[in-house]
């Protein structure tokens, strides 16, 4: 089983969780990709540079300095110190964005009511020259970052390359996605860790919205999670980034989506 | 024939001679490796950010703020930027630092008179996997940083990259590296570009030297090309970015190293 872990802005930003994080990671049987955020890394650098963050519904609104920040931000610092780390780990880590390899092409999103600047609406995800990178043990770290194949890169969403990485993937091969994040799982209540679904079908999905248990940003994230079931992927887990080390043992707490 | 071209932050600050660089640099036959510095742009990011560039004798030395950011600038934007547009030129371009695949593994440099602080010299470089890639036409886009294998990265000279790169591929391929600055080549009047030495060998270096034609930032580039054709290397050249697509022709102007 291939397995596609997303990270999120959370983790990355506290060393002693990251650490245990890619721990996790590295204990993952099978070829395995790290996808990562770090929107919390990019808004605290566009602060310090003055640049105001600007965001509509949880999604970042990316005009040409905040292009510039993101590029920096998730492209350069945190790839590469995640690319550094896991090499010390002994796992042989190669940093991409979409542009590398032509990895996940996409266009500007189209102007409606909002206009999210510099962000990319993926449109071809090219596996060519990962597929025998991953046969050769090497383990990609991917950056939320997409291009348009005329120059430009585009802010891409992370929840969302993780399931478009996974339904390429899974055209060859039986592939897993894992996101990770603070929270133990999707909680029917919020502030009480005991409520964690531990599964959930497309139905559940639909009640537990539909009552208004689910909500905000958690919306997205399931909406990608089981697009890619149904476009492939085996098997979602949503859970807390120490967790992903505990798959398929009776420790794991967190929450499995199947269709 | 494969080529390392490097080009320096003089070309990579200027939107319309980076565009005839990277021309020329498409234009280059066979596989073909391009490594890129970004000083200039590292320098004023530290600026905008309020960290004091700090360097002696050209040499930059690099504190934990100046690590941060040329991680960002040098890893990502720069890098990043430029495989955006080898992509959009069709070139399926693959943006590496040292740490991506374990390619290039350095030590902290040793601290004698001046502690360079994050500074790496290179011990080990490792292209079993970029052979692969080279032979499937990837074109790796190498900044100017390596890793210590402990989770560090460090920052490094991007001369001593290209050459590094070049003996090591030397080892397996016909090499041949380009240097590629703002000026046409090794010239005995710097303000005279009818001066440049078409063609060097040691001798001549060192005779010029000796009479202070040749003086400060030249001798450690040149010491650099000579050290990798007494390794191996094949060819060092030495010109203008765009001058890149006339080697072989009659029109080419520019310092041709040989042994």
């Amino acid at each position: 089983m291939l397995t596609v872990l997303k990270t999120g802005g959370n983790v990355l930003a506290q060393a002693f969780r990251l650490d245990d994080a890619l721990e996790a990671f590295g204990k993952l049987h099978g070829p395995k990709v790290l996808v990562h955020g770090g929107g919390r890394a990019a808004t605290s650098m566009a602060e310090r540079l003055g640049i105001e963050a600007k965001m509509i519904d949880g999604r970042r609104i990316t005009d040409e300095a905040m292009l510039e920040v993101v590029t920096m931000v998730y492209g350069g610092l945190m790839n590469k110190r995640l690319v550094a780390k896991l090499q010390a780990m002994g796992l042989n880590a190669l940093g991409l964005t979409g542009a590398d390899l032509n990895l996940m092409q996409a266009h500007k999103r189209v102007v409606g009511e909002i206009d999210y600047g510099w962000v990319g609406d993926i449109d071809r995800v090219n596996i060519t020259t990962l597929l025998p990178l991953l046969d050769a043990g090497i383990i990609p770290v991917v950056a939320p970052l997409t291009h348009d194949n005329m120059g430009n890169l585009l802010n891409t969403n992370a929840d969302t390359i993780a399931s478009e990485l996974g339904i390429a993937l899974a055209r060859d091969r039986e592939v897993r996605i894992l996101y990770t994040f603070e929270l133990p799982g999707v909680m029917t209540d919020p502030m009480d860790p005991s409520t964690v679904v531990p599964e959930m079908s497309p139905d559940t999905y639909r009640k537990l919205k539909n009552d208004g248990i689910i909500l905000g940003g958690m919306i997205p994230k399931l909406d990608n999670a089981f697009a890619a079931l149904t476009s492939g992927v085996k098997e979602v887990l949503i859970c807390q980034a120490p967790m992903a080390a505990q798959i398929g043992s009776d420790h794991f707490v967190g929450t499995v989506l199947r269709l």
